[in-house]
């Protein structure tokens, strides 16, 4: 079959034949793809960020938000079946370690990642696990969901914990209103009444944020930490989701942050540089944020199938992935990039 | 009556002759004092660490950590009544913002601290409110628990609220076997099966936790965060409380942290300074704690009661008070000083 | 001023002029009444269902479901001053019980009950607390919330409960499309994502339900367990909130119940009479539901701020009291009865 | 092997040479027993009690409540490896469906139950599955914990539930003190400061309960509901854990039960029988208990290993199961009966 494969750091991706992976375990699931989207962390693997973290071998098929049909499946797989429309959790866990027993799969201790530390999805089947597929909706097409995989999940977890202590009459300030942002927005529109302050420094994206439902967009350019302070009664908001993570946005992220709020760290970069007495004297929480769970990733389907989570997307054929990535690259695609075999 | 003042910062404390407080207000509750706790806090206040913080206008009274008897009440007062043994609550709440209905009296936006910020307990009489009387049981006396009310508070709150993701067979490190430590190992051992492993640098301080009932004692001599490695099968502690908060504590005690794990910053002094993408790769929290609410001191006060907390304490006459500063400050105390009218 | 008061059981309600409630404590708060909810309670107490629980003295003003304007205020109360539209909790609690101190004001040990068991808002004014007073939104209307302060604040109350267990892809059942479960639909809309089916007796409530957003909508005609099985997957929902409580409703309802379900009650009526075996071998919950705290009471003022809970109502001037009761007892109000006056 | 086998209903048991199981699946683990309980469940299958319900075909192997060592693993299996020392968790789960994705393994759709609807434990070896096998510290051995497989399992899950609302000064009442109660007191003794009231028809078992450390032993005469009442400062307990739920312990426990609190069904036999009115005004819940989950399992083996929970067992031959059957229904076992091979 066909797959897009990194062959060298700091080299371009090239096109190779492969062979089709197959069905060798109980628990093997081979996905015909749908589409496979094309990611900020794709750029940073050409660019050996990986490399020694994931320690692959190259050369090696990369894509990890993947989507589409059951092709195989293994002697014991029960949770579906050949011909089934599914989105592809990122991580293959193992099931029987203490955090997969709790359902706290992403700690798995011993998870796989394809597209970063084995085949991914730039290819037109995948090799993944029956603990790794999701059902979706009749509705859906594997191509328009598929961002949804990581990016999309990443956002649904921050943005559900975020919610439980997002009663009506608060107040959530969401930096960022990117690929990330975007979805939670809409997240916590679908499952909060929460007061959504959107800040960003691109106007266009805050007036987006705003279009799909943001109650404030604010635009960072200066004056933005005492505008969410105006916005907030002078005491900033009871949660904080910060989908930036560099640039100083953990310290006007902070800034805008009330008594016994809660800051979640989604987007990263810099240092989260706090003094232990602020912490304790205004007794705020900063509350780590990694991909979803297989849970997460139903429901978050479930949010797409019902129409209140949306993704923009474009496609390119499998053959155009550098275009994708030279497009990603220069900035020039609105929503996400999917590769479609 | 008599009461210790602050004449002046860097100048000693001064015995004074002052009126006695007298009830004004429907909630006012006027306390006999049975035992004032000297606490370094104290110390700071002298140095004029909290002259501008507080903005308390020089002389009055300090003393923060208050117990004894009601003598006398507002006409509203409903809880205790004259001759009632209590401890007080450090704060003076409004009972009427959001955070006093909710609870979380700690967050008041109003409220009033004695010893701090209004005359406090270095007194013969404390005047504080309603809202701040806990009654305690016969068996106690206010000069044994007095130390109890501010920073026992303080420990039994985050140990408490440690609690909660502590369940048999996972464990927690405490760091810092002083005083406020001290208090935490016993709520620990009293309300979970956790293991407990302690690290402080001074081998008496560790030897001592292990006595009341630490699992694991670790002498912080430079080797600690492997042997914590070692003690947690490699991957560290699913709860780090960090009663020290200074000298690298956070550096050691986020190393010392499992994925998911929970690090409760209750000592301070330094920064908190960690990169963002640690925060989500092991999407781990950094959880803030200031001093308890009054449902937590009562429930401390049941701990005390089942003598599942002790604290082992110093007494002094009142008179005696400049030989407790100075004991204090020379580290001469072993648990806490209390100063009796 | 004028009241419409209670004068015997099983005899009409009579209106009098009475003395205006004046301020004697520190915490009182004398609200001008704006509108006051005409409710089926104030039917059973002249019917004498209450007189012995509420132990009320005759005559006495009934109507507890009030909002309108601070007329006149105590000397300690902080949180409203003259003017200010408002709200009224129905009951006025002490503040300082455990109940209270946990924020649990509801199940407070000494709360009173205006227009039970003292005199309520079919007047002028009524005599409440500042605990019990809510700020309006500018916006809002007294007489168009009024009869939210009651009904709708339980209703708020155990839809809210229920919401932390209704992930996106769970489902709830919802008994009852009267008036509480009116606006219980709509609360479950503006906090979840659940989906929701609506089971009543009465096809136009069913109607009025789907078009408010219910996913489904169940005429309770003999074959609605098993309609809301299919619904369910055969499987039932994770949540089942019954505001009827009476005429077979638990009996279906909990056969509309998944395994680990919770089943809220909340209508009254009948005896919930099901075999252990069954609460263990399917590990359900039922839940008692009572009205709602203040902090729920403020929550939910602002989803009607927001536009996302709406009731509708018929005004009546105070004087035409006897066609408001007359009309309720005949089922002819849509919506609520509301007397101005 | 030998096996001791159900060969008719109203049949005595007879013992059977039968194949040894063997790994046919990826997850399979045969263990060896080293010891299994003898369950009153046991005698309600031999009574027929079971055999629509379980739609087992005979004969069968029974015993339900088994620890031993690994004898062999499947292809998969990675948790345990020959010769590790196990207990096993009753059921055998699938690990797909969404119940056990979310770590909530006992609501599995397609469990299997060894002992009940297949072979069981009381024979020399059992098959069973990866996802059930729990390690043991080395100081317990098999036939000294198997009981605490699923009589055990279900008083911990309980208790741990329990747990979380049972604050220091709270009051749980546990209603039963034989096997289930046994463990459940020391469940909540070693995880809650909470004030335990146990409540038995045998002074022998109430005084046992205090020897273990309840804090009030209540001997169920006719005034024990009064007793209690008197005990709790006539207002009940927060929580009332029922391990009988037959012969009016219901009735006479919800009536020991305080406003807002919860009410465990773990015994069963009788109806639950409640008027809705009094769940609603009291907001008290009723909250099922079937037996625990795997990470349940793995907690309470810690609490085993620290010596926290223990239970007194009577040891027969395999060969002597008549005697064991005739003991435990004749009501000579102190403890609990176990077979060993």
């Amino acid at each position: 079959m066909k797959a897009i494969q990194v062959v060298g750091y700091h080299e371009p991706l090239r096109a190779a034949e492969v062979p089709e992976p197959e069905v060798t375990g109980p628990f093997d699931v081979i996905v015909k793809i749908g589409g496979a989207g094309v990611c900020r962390t794709d750029l940073h693997i050409l660019e050996g960020q990986w490399a020694e973290k994931s320690g692959v071998a190259l050369p090696y098929t990369i894509g990890h938000e993947n989507a589409g049909w059951v092709h195989a499946v293994g002697s014991a797989v029960t949770n579906v079946a050949e011909g089934d429309k599914v989105i592809v959790h990122p991580l293959i866990t193992c099931g029987l370690c203490p955090a997969c027993r709790r359902g706290d799969d992403v700690h798995c201790v011993q998870s796989q990642f394809p597209g970063i530390d084995t085949h991914g999805g730039y290819a037109e089947y995948l090799k993944t696990s029956a603990r790794s597929v999701v059902k979706i909706d009749d509705s859906l097409e594997p191509a328009d969901v598929a961002a949804l995989a990581d990016a999309g999940l990443t956002a649904y977890h921050a943005a559900a914990k975020a919610a439980r202590t997002l009663p009506p009459g608060s107040r959530c300030v969401v930096i960022g209103a990117g690929g990330l942002g975007h979805i939670g927005i809409q997240v916590l529109k679908a499952i909060t009444a929460a007061e959504l302050v959107v800040v960003d420094r691109n106007p266009e994206a805050v007036k987006l944020a705003v279009a799909i439902g943001a109650d404030h967009g604010v635009v960072a350019d200066g004056d933005h930490v005492e505008e969410v302070l105006d916005l907030t009664g002078g005491q900033g908001a009871e949660v904080v989701l910060d989908f930036v993570g560099e640039g100083g946005a953990t310290r006007d992220g902070v800034a805008m942050l009330r008594r016994a709020g809660d800051y979640h760290v989604v987007g990263y970069g810099e240092n989260l540089d706090v003094p232990t007495i602020d912490i304790i004297s205004t007794e705020i929480n900063f509350i780590g944020n990694l991909v979803g769970s297989y849970p997460d990733l139903c429901e978050l389907m479930v949010l797409a199938a019902r129409g209140q989570v949306k993704l923009h997307t474009t496609k390119y054929p499998l053959d155009r992935f550098q275009d994708a990535i030279d497009d990603l690259d220069a900035g020039r695609i609105r929503g996400r990039a999917i590769l479609v075999p």
